[in-house]
């Protein structure tokens, strides 16, 4: 058994924590077991290993997100990157094409396809364990997960079981209903209807055969090459709205989408995280606080305060809603971005410079173009080298300075933690 | 006629834009007559000059106080700096000293000594200008401005009139009742008391006999160097309590004290100074954002934002009062400053490195010596030219590198604007 995680989004509901470079899932701020927090993917990653499903994971992503993907959950995952953002469907047969292709997975593996983003509990994942059986036992072609709805709502796809099916731990299914209205949702939910949650199960070679009527390629390398002949299109609508056979199984554990402000707020460790101090938590304000400065809430109350190099968040709970509207008229260049060697702060902005701390974890390499600028680096702390394509290999430490023409190629190996200045001119 | 300003205090209540190097009179938040923000210092003195009074302004302050003295007044204004802080006696003899042994003036000269920090009206500065007047008639050796109570306050000091003379333009005064309980003020605002304003006029022969009581000197640096024999006591002890002949003017306009930042939001020009949205204005919340991050407020109330380079502060407006208790546990170190030759602002610090963007104003000077670090000066934008002691001047233009070792003297002059990444390691 495979399980391909989708990784996609922006992240303007999580304004300023999330970005560009870092969407909603790669936020840490939930508790960990070991008392730290961790981000949505890392959470998601650890809650399949602790089920014990036994299996490889690789997570379908844009190129944009490779660098955070290495540095949350490290070399333990594959990742396949998307030349172009299309749609699921054509990620989906992306990360199959890898699996059979690159990997030599057979036509009969079992691979469950799930987001990577809701806040669940371990039932989620033996749910998705059972899935997999039901597809091993020819239950059907695709098999979901169906998560019994809490209340009519019009924000969802619904599955709709056969009749006579409805209650069964493992239903025949009818069809689908994209967001109905809340009248129709009520009628769907008491005729046994449940949410589309997203997560699906199928065998490797029937994921294939639908692959080959767009594409068919002797290697991964050439499915990538020819991504854009793939339909920009869903896997609901491409695959599922057209299976002969589906079957779906109900979960209704705890699930929820952690993609506000306000939703996320329940889950966090405390009142705060980070350098930052509140008052009274007894009244509801909560600080996420990613700078280095001191943060104070005075008498403040059901709000919530969030800090990072790309600006500075306060909202009241109850209207984190409206925070997207708002985020769509600022700069989308981000302040903050982390990599599978370390990660990368802007501290200033001045008239066109740019001057950035920069990390880079020990034994790790970080490679640089500096593409139209000159660039000035100066070591804080730290040991390490930097190779500049073309004028040789310096050691680094701290105090030293090295300035780097535009252009230039250049890499640095940090052989202990190493910490710098740059400066972009 | 001179005027001595009294400028003191630290910047605790309107932490993060004030610190112990910018005390809440030098905090640029209020509207000034260009359209743009001023400090309550550059107010006052822009008032002085308005009310067509024609005196120099001397300015009291501590030797901290210097450079952002400087950075918002210019050389329009004399300073004297307390070789050490003791109270406001030994600060108003060393001013007085320097009109008489340093300026030059005579025992005739009419002398008005007055806080920096109140907001008021033009009315304000007309009654110091009858307040001079009134000594150079002879109405009182020691000449008051007393404020006319709003309300039974018992935090203020009161002056009390003597029988008969509450209610004329020019009283001569009783005594006064410092702080009395609310019950007590009320009966003392019946009896025609008034609020102790802080401003006093006498002539300059007046308080130079009263400092010989303890220091005899022939020239303003040797008082200077005396200035431990001062007694540490206030002038209103020392002077007011004693003096034989008082009177008070009345005044009763606008006199504010814009110390918290519930006061002080009345007064800003509008719901946000800096980069920064309010989604709703109208339900009351202000910011203030010194850093160059957006910041965001959605669907809050009646809050106060304020965020600089030494931390972020959210709070209700009506608990701004508590913001003393938490900010006396955080670092005092400012990491903004203002001086006479530019500004340097801190942008990151990191295990005991500070990196910081300094700029230096065209045609001004700046003198450093690097104690204890070296240090790493990179040119972002602008040209000027370096001295470093022992090593010879060089020019200096963007992108230059520029490293300056362990306790260094150095000085930078802008031939044009100049901006500069200066690294400590």
């Amino acid at each position: 058994m495979k399980i391909i995680l989708l990784s996609g989004g922006s992240g303007k509901r999580l304004w300023p924590v999330s970005n560009n470079a870092r969407s909603k899932q790669f936020v840490r701020v939930l508790p960990s077991p070991a008392g730290d927090v961790e981000s949505m993917v890392q959470r998601v990653v650890r809650q399949i290993r602790e089920a014990g499903l036994g299996c490889d994971v690789t997570i379908a992503t844009g190129a944009a997100q490779r660098g955070v993907i290495e540095a949350q959950l490290g070399k333990g995952v594959d990742i396949v990157t998307e030349p172009e953002r299309r749609d699921t469907f054509p990620a989906i047969a992306l990360s199959t094409s890898y699996l059979a292709l690159e990997k030599g997975c057979g036509d009969d593996e079992v691979v469950v396809v799930m987001p990577c983003d809701p806040f669940t509990d371990e039932g989620y994942f033996s749910t998705i364990g059972r899935m997999a059986e039901a597809v091993e036992a020819g239950d059907g072609d695709l098999v979901l997960m169906g998560i019994c709805p809490t209340y009519a709502s019009s924000k969802f796809g619904y599955v709709v079981p056969q009749e006579g099916e409805a209650g069964k731990p493992v239903m025949r299914v009818a069809g689908f209903t994209e967001k109905p209205t809340e009248e129709r949702a009520a009628e769907l939910i008491k005729s046994g209807a449940l949410w589309n949650g997203g997560v699906f199960a199928f065998r490797l070679g029937y994921m294939k055969a639908i692959t080959a009527r767009y594409v068919q390629a002797g290697s991964f390398a050439e499915v990538r090459s020819r991504y854009g002949e793939l339909p920009k299109i869903s896997f609901d609508y491409e695959v599922a709205e057209k299976a002969r056979s589906i079957a779906v199984l109900p979960f209704s554990g705890v699930w929820r989408d952690l993609g506000t402000w306000n939703t996320l707020a329940d889950e966090l460790p405390g009142h705060c995280i980070g350098n930052a101090v509140v008052d009274n938590p007894e009244c509801g304000s909560q600080v996420v606080n990613q700078l280095g400065l001191p943060l104070l809430c005075i008498g403040t109350s059901n709000l919530i305060v969030a800090a990072s190099p790309d600006g500075i968040l306060v909202a009241d709970k109850e209207h984190c809603e409206q925070l997207k509207t708002f985020v769509d008229k600022l700069p989308q260049e981000p302040r903050y971005e982390e990599f599978g060697w370390g990660n990368r702060r802007v501290v200033d902005a001045t008239d066109g410079t740019e001057t950035s701390h920069m990390t880079v974890f020990q034994g790790k390499t970080a490679k640089f173009c500096e593409e139209g600028h000159n660039c000035v680096l100066t070591v804080l702390s730290g040991h390490g080298i930097i190779n500049i394509a073309g004028s040789g290999t310096n050691e680094l430490s701290a105090g030293d300075v090295v300035k780097v023409a535009k252009s230039a190629m250049y890499e640095i190996t940090a052989s202990t933690l190493l910490q710098l200045i740059e400066v972009r001119l």
